[in-house]
């Protein structure tokens, strides 16, 4: 069936939605449900119904951050999985019924990085905190006052409607789970296809992760899938350790509990000369230095995939990179959207990774505060947000 | 022929050996050629009669270097060829009058290191400012008064005879010029590993060189050896230019010249965003910083080579490794040196490297001041010193 059928049989196909959306309107203040309006999609852009939506680390940094480098009022969320509800002029890849993952960082595919096999940057569509659409940077969203709300990371999705331009949209032929797929929109893609297309772990290897939350313990499991020997998690908070056990963490270390001794002094003793890759999943500066010093001379690699927090540079021994250490740092864990979520899913129904267990509380999309309280708490792993229940 | 039967011929084995050294007495003084003795090599020592040796840049960075950094006396030099005139127990690999190139790095073989191909470390003989032999660290030289003369990087090869452990040296079985085996001993095996072991460029890449040096040159002399479209030498020293061009260079950036912009907003015009490698081959944080910045997001690798002259850290832009941006160092270029030299020296035979435009002066051993002059003044890549001229 032709596109232009589908959607044109749709009662609500080019005109716009209300719907529910959580707004912020201040940095760090509690999200309020409004009603608002989704306007039709644009050209090359898509509206979609979302399904469920689940929070990540990214957002809380953006949520607090400050004006005017914080964009309010906002629609956060940018990890969900939705359903197509109408398609924009050139749209082929998607039509109208059809299961999709939104993703922050585009995936043209006609680009000088979409075209090569090191990069997983897109020319036309980087990652960008961006007051509306990726193309032109107008907003799709307008509050009951006709007012435009921005959108963020080319995503918005804690509404029941968004628009998403078709470079940052997966479509997902799979059958799994919904809420499943919505874990691969980010954090958890992030932190395998840092460990299998980043780092490339070998069977036997050592890791360190610095930083057990989602993204950390979905280094573990990309570890574990790639045979690593021994996978060392590090975390302040000591209940950590019997879920990341769940991922394959083997060795716990608590920094508060080594006595003052240098994490790297740890890590080296327990890795006889230390871990052939560590991995900075948090987002601070001087834990990419402990992850940089604790990985092994001769080819030890650190990968930093956590943002920095107060965007401090790092500082890297010159001696101690001179003796073959590297550092390498990704967004989205070098993953390709179109062709790598699909292939994570396909892994995830052949049962070669866990991602069930990463869902450690569910709330209805009114709740949408509790899922802030229990990360910020650091309780949830991802609590999934339901939009219809 | 058995070793001991070759050894034991000869006049001077088991006896220390009278000979001429230049030694340096204090930090930055002039060499001042001396008799010496030279005791007999130890159980896995080999005494070599020194044929040709040349200066490197680390030598100055050593000769230099106030006490107690600095270990004074000393006989510098550790780029050299030279032939066996006498074995220590144990040593089967090479015997009297095999051609053998002194490393700094050593080679043992055995250890983790040794064997994984991801490394040229050696944790047997790793490289050390140590005053002796690098298994117990006592001298083999003597001075008229008897006094102990310090070694420098297990070589020592400002001194008509040397004592090398087997770890730190490489038979040289290929019938090249033994002044070309001498540059292999370092500084242009150094520059080539960096770009075929570290960054592996491929064809096609663009590459920037930071510091047009004897290692920044055989830095483009493997990039052009890797098909390299496009190679910028960055030098200060606008002579460069000329002498570049032999070895690939193909377009040149003084920093002075371009009116105060970043010299990475020029590459990264040259590049169209940023070139695929970069190499810091001058040993100055600020300069690996700007080699990080000039590479492409994306896949941009840096690679640094310099020793920093002053211990200062690199610091890297957070954000900007999260691009996927890459950096690696490495000391000697990732060789190692008893496979790797070996092969290199078979491709100076192939005619794939050019290698004898790398010596530019040439003196004998009594003019040894003359090459460290050259150098400081950036007038020489190499000055080949003989010791029989």
């Amino acid at each position: 069936m032709a596109i232009e059928a589908q959607t044109n049989s749709s009662e609500t196909t080019g005109k716009p939605i209300r719907c529910k959306a959580a707004i912020c309107r201040n940095p760090g203040e509690a999200l309020v449900i409004e009603e608002i309006e989704v306007l039709p999609p644009q050209a090359w852009e898509v509206r979609i119904k979302i399904l469920c939506t689940s929070l990540c680390h990214s957002d809380l940094t953006f949520w607090k951050m400050p004006k005017p480098f914080g964009l309010f009022p906002t629609i956060f969320g940018h990890e969900a999985v939705g359903v197509v509800e109408s398609v924009g002029e050139h749209v082929k890849e998607v039509e109208k019924g059809d299961t999709v993952v939104p993703v922050f960082l585009g995936n043209c595919g006609e680009c000088k990085d979409c075209k090569s096999e090191k990069s997983n940057s897109c020319e036309k569509a980087p990652m960008k905190v961006n007051p509306g659409m990726p193309r032109d940077e107008s907003s799709r969203f307008r509050d009951s006052n006709g007012e435009k709300i921005n959108h963020f990371l080319s995503v918005s999705s804690f509404c029941e409607y968004t628009v998403v331009d078709i470079m940052n949209l997966v479509k997902i032929t799979e059958p799994i789970p919904v809420e499943t797929a919505c874990l691969l929109s980010c954090g958890v893609s992030t932190g395998v296809g840092a460990v299998t297309k980043i780092a490339k772990v070998e069977k036997g290897s050592t890791v360190a992760i610095f930083g057990l939350g989602a993204v950390g313990l979905a280094v573990a499991e990309g570890s574990r899938l790639s045979g690593a020997s021994k996978i060392i998690g590090v975390d302040l908070n000591p209940d950590k350790f019997e879920i990341a056990k769940k991922f394959g963490v083997t060795d716990f270390v608590n920094p508060k509990d080594i006595g003052g001794r240098p994490i790297s002094e740890v890590i080296a003793k327990m890795t006889e000369g230390g871990a052939d890759y560590c991995f900075e999943c948090i987002g601070l500066a001087p834990v990419m230095q402990d992850a940089f010093s604790s990985c092994r001379p001769g080819w030890g690699k650190t990968v930093i995939l956590g943002v920095e927090m107060h965007g401090a540079p790092i500082s890297i021994n010159s001696s101690d990179i001179l003796k073959g250490k590297s550092i390498a740092g990704s967004l989205f864990g070098g993953i390709k959207a179109k062709t790598d979520i699909p292939r994570l899913a396909k892994m995830y129904l052949d049962k070669e990774i866990h991602l069930d267990e990463f869902i450690t509380h569910q709330v209805g999309f009114q709740d949408i505060n509790t899922a802030f309280d229990l990360l910020i708490q650091g309780k949830s792993l991802r609590c999934m947000i339901w939009m219809d229940k």
